[in-house]
């Protein structure tokens, strides 16, 4: 029996769960909901995640959801290729980079699309600007990881790249934005400041399947 | 080699991992730190971990910061009993109940703790107010996980009760403060409002080795 995933174009918690899937060549059924729909929040998707988030596994009757967990069922599931690397330092360091980028990266980036892309940035420059410069503090020590590695952890991709990379993807469209364009100097541009970071980002692009995984509504 | 922990009295984070190691019987040498004197943030603890936090593992030449990264650390070094179930199912179950806690209860229970403690609770009640009912909503999915199961997650203790369980003693000694009286109807008492969390709470406090995780500095 396939896989069944739920998931949503641009959410960077849904994509990690699909690198994974693609990167471990485990076949699954793509389920897209629309947000605008509030397909996420139907009574079927409330009662496999009472949260109404995405993503959300199934497989067979066992339901998980929170990007994370569905990683960890998938590596003890299907543990070849490894999401968290082929040792217990590695295993614990991939851990460690994911929990830093959640304590220190993540809600900022989630600050900073949802202020561009939703709640609109009059009146709160200077906030998102903070934000913006937290990234970067944070970014430089995961360019200086890359600068000696080709993965962030180990010697192949681990959880960690899948985690990372598409917190980083939505940070750069929001930049990208019109109205986002006095942020960009303390971001851009990548190729100069964060080079090891944008040639692993080549990387990722470059693993098979990733096109899959690329949200539908950024095309064209 | 024994592994060393530095850890502070009192850290929810730092305790997680005392229990798991108490758990796992793992041998390791205690570095209980003075957080009133800023040892945590001592040059050889930034040499540790430049974001001067506890815990951090030294294991020989390995070390690793972030508890979830040390705990994952632990279970893939030292195998049994295991921190993250014995199937699949197990792993993704606990790690999402793991993940749950963070996203919903943790920063508002920090959020208590902190303004209890150390901020003083003049002029925000409303807003504590909010951040111990949004908590009081999480502790009732918990008490219906638990009234079906001695355990967080399977048969036995996870890391999923390594996480939650300091959470909820800070909360509750955050409570008994005298300043917390008009809050306490939220949550309390634990044994009428919460009882299977209470049983729980009792079951956790007898594990072996559970004295030498409580925070000292909150004996007498």
């Amino acid at each position: 029996m396939a896989i069944d995933i739920y998931w949503g174009s641009g959410s960077s918690y849904a994509w990690r769960v699909l690198l994974a899937l693609e990167y471990k060549r485990v076949p699954y059924r793509s389920h897209l909901l629309q947000f605008s729909k509030q397909e996420h929040k139907s009574p079927q998707m409330l009662r496999l995640n009472p949260r109404g988030r995405v993503p959300v596994l199934k497989d067979g009757d066992y339901v998980c959801y929170e990007s994370l967990a569905i990683m960890m069922y998938l590596d003890r599931s299907y543990p070849q290729p490894p999401l968290f690397g082929t040792t217990p330092q590695e295993a614990g360091t991939a851990m460690r980079v994911i929990c830093e980028y959640q304590a220190y990266a993540e809600e900022r980036i989630n600050k900073i699309i949802n202020v561009i892309f939703f709640q609109g940035i009059e009146g709160r420059m200077e906030e998102v600007a903070q934000a913006v410069q937290a990234v970067a503090h944070e970014a430089r020590t995961i360019e200086s990881r890359l600068s000696t590695s080709e993965w962030l952890v180990g010697a192949a991709p681990s959880a960690a790249d899948f985690v990372v990379f598409p917190g980083i993807q939505l940070l750069l469209r929001a930049l990208e934005r019109r109205e986002a364009q006095e942020l960009r100097a303390h971001f851009l541009p990548m190729d100069a400041r964060y080079p090891s970071i944008a040639a692993w980002m080549r990387r990722v692009e470059a693993l098979p399947g990733y096109d899959r995984t690329f949200p539908p509504h950024w095309r064209g």
